[in-house]
């Protein structure tokens, strides 16, 4: 599994340098260096005897129809070859390079599985502004008002898919038929919690959902010299206030994740008082009844603050995003094969956002999760652990030898 | 006393036309205005007997001088006439206006009292970034190298002062010489001390000394959702429970005036947690060990909570201002005054910096002290009670009959 884990990682390497930006990698949905993926993973894909086509939003898809399998249902793998500005190099991409590897893992124990990896054209909403738009399309989700969209150099979605050679007519063969069996995303965490537990991988439970609010305290702007403290209704010290109980409250609710990530102060002077401080709240929970209850909870300790300072609170909410659970039985399978490769059964949720969440509106999905060293991500330091590739693969085989022998079941 | 005092806010009304602003107030130093104001003011000295100059700083004086009085000393009385950018009509300018009352309450009373109004040009700062410049030159510390400061237009000082008619050259004789007995300004608080307490007017112990701090809390940026609460190095929640720290040290701290009136956050994103935080700290205190001991411990605190959360602080000093006292028996004498005028013996310490800071290091000095209805100042809705410019006339003639009486026994 050595040697597999480090093709899987140099495959990545490889298509880092096929990029928007010498010296960083920078691969928004269908600009130049697309073609190069494709030929690049099309070649990969036609050596393992795929049949391989490009969907008109832009994702490579694979074939590998095992005579074996019949026209059983199929296994979908894959996760996106999009980047954000100055990325790593493998937030997605891992996740389409180890997929080539389980492919071939069912062809040598020649698995009855047929599978399809799709390396979705767009996740990351860079471009466009509005992301999952490959996988929106392979999911039969596809907003035909998204093809308006314009980039930053005014180009349309829709101008854009012919430019790559595609056409925008078609968009709705890229949509999946109903003999498919669920689709399993391999994704690196993005995150510390594996690193800080000592462990490879996890099966996810569920994408969170999140809610994002604006909160504006006002008080009085107020001479910092002739004021006295008795005497002030600083909208800043309120802020700071509700900041600190948000992380106790969050450090205490078992789940919930807060964060204040933005804050603005007016005047925003060393000497004056400042009479406005508004901050952004975001909160994630994989329960959306906890989420729900947490942000009334949160809301409501800014407004008992706010009352007692003399203050007064505006709170505008901005964005109520369900959570998605994952597929109990596709997850299970995968926390019996992680258990089969003599590793934990470790199950956790994804905070952010995963082109599962999208494949999960159609079909039975699950994601399984590698360690992020330090956590990092979106950045060039982004880096994955050989191991943790290898622990990956040695999960893909007992998955698919019970998925494999699961479908031969229901057969 | 009621004609006085509405006059004294009627001159300040009328100057207040007088702008660089239609509809605002907005008045800076040796621009057009000047000349309104000067001419203004020059013609109600000369109503009152004064003889009158502007001195090369710019600074417009009229002396009062009895023959009773034979060469005693003087004693100088006002306050400046720029004004900040859409100011009120009372900062600074009614101290001169109130003065020239007093000159009059003298000459009824044939006080033996050599009294020189001195409406100072320059106090803000704003027109060239650097404060009380007509001050420095009447105390006889105008450093020559000002006049190389540059304006928002280009203009140097020195050729402001020439467009205005004045001759740099002449700047040394705009110092006082040795006879004068001391300096009084009258001010508005720009506070709401003696709005809380109930009172119209105070004596000023003291001009605060200050201290300006920035500091920043640099921690780890991180995906607000993919990385757990225990496992975060946010620099904002340091930041925030700093800033709840300093306003509760500030509270329980005798005569502490603490203040953080600036923050700056990166990468200031909603979905982000914040890795720096960057905040102002303004200390004042009345007694320079006071204060010197406070910045200490408002930083050894931040050190702390910063070292708990595996983040580090970097705390940069970037003032330190001296406490400047007033003089005790020209204050002492203030303070009969206004219990002889059956007011409460009420000093406060000054939070802001006044001309009087500048003339405190040449001649004995004291401030007199107005009420501030909703102590609100450097705004158009800054105002005056009549009722407390009253009481400055009754304070005004104890005192310039207890100063007459004691420059007597002088001489």
């Amino acid at each position: 599994m050595k040697d597999r884990a480090r093709r899987a990682i140099d495959d990545c390497k490889r298509i880092a340098t096929m990029t928007e930006e010498p010296g960083r990698i920078t691969r928004r949905f269908l600009t130049a260096p697309f073609h190069e993926v494709h030929a690049y993973l099309r070649g990969r894909m036609e050596a393992l005897g795929m049949t391989t086509r490009v969907d008109a939003a832009g994702n490579l898809r694979g074939m590998w129809r095992p005579a074996n399998a019949g026209d059983g249902q199929r296994l979908i793998l894959g996760s996106h070859i999009d980047t954000v500005p100055n990325a790593g190099a493998y937030d997605g991409v891992l996740g389409v390079t180890v997929a080539l590897e389980w492919v071939q893992l069912a062809q040598e124990r020649s698995l009855p599985l047929v599978i399809e990896v799709i390396a979705f054209s767009e996740e990351e909403g860079v471009r466009f502004g509005v992301p999952f738009i490959g996988s929106r399309a392979v999911a039969g989700r596809f907003d035909r008002a998204l093809l308006k969209l314009e980039d930053a150099d005014g180009i349309l979605l829709e101008d854009a898919i012919r430019a790559f050679g595609l056409d925008p007519a078609e968009l709705e063969d890229a949509a999946i038929d109903a003999n498919v069996a669920g689709f399993v995303e391999i994704h690196i965490e993005q995150g510390p919690v594996l690193e800080a537990e000592g462990l490879d991988v996890a099966a996810v439970t569920a994408i969170v959902g999140q809610s994002r609010l604006s909160l504006e305290f006002v008080g009085q702007a107020n001479h910092a010299g002739t004021t006295p403290l008795h005497l002030r209704h600083d909208a800043l010290a309120g802020a700071a206030e509700w900041i600190a109980a948000v992380e106790a409250i969050a450090r205490n609710a078992d789940g919930l994740i807060a964060t204040v990530g933005k804050i603005a102060v007016e005047p925003n002077a060393t000497n004056v008082v400042p009479g406005m401080a508004k901050v952004s709240l975001d909160a994630r929970h994989a329960r959306d009844v906890s989420r729900a209850v947490a942000v009334e909870d949160l809301v409501a300790t800014g407004q008992a603050i706010a009352g007692r300072r003399g203050l007064t609170l505006n709170a505008t909410r901005q964005l109520d995003q369900p959570a998605i659970p994952m597929d109990e039985r596709l997850t299970a399978l995968l926390v019996e094969a992680m258990e089969a490769a003599g590793m934990p059964r470790k199950r956790m949720a994804s905070g952010a956002g995963h082109d599962a969440m999208v494949m999960a509106g159609k079909v039975p999905t699950a994601m399984l999760f590698l360690r992020s060293p330090r956590g990092v991500s979106h950045h060039p330091a982004e880096d994955v652990r050989e191991e943790d590739v290898e622990a990956a693969m040695q999960v893909g085989l007992k998955f698919l030898e019970r998925l494999a022998a699961e479908l031969q079941q229901i057969r």
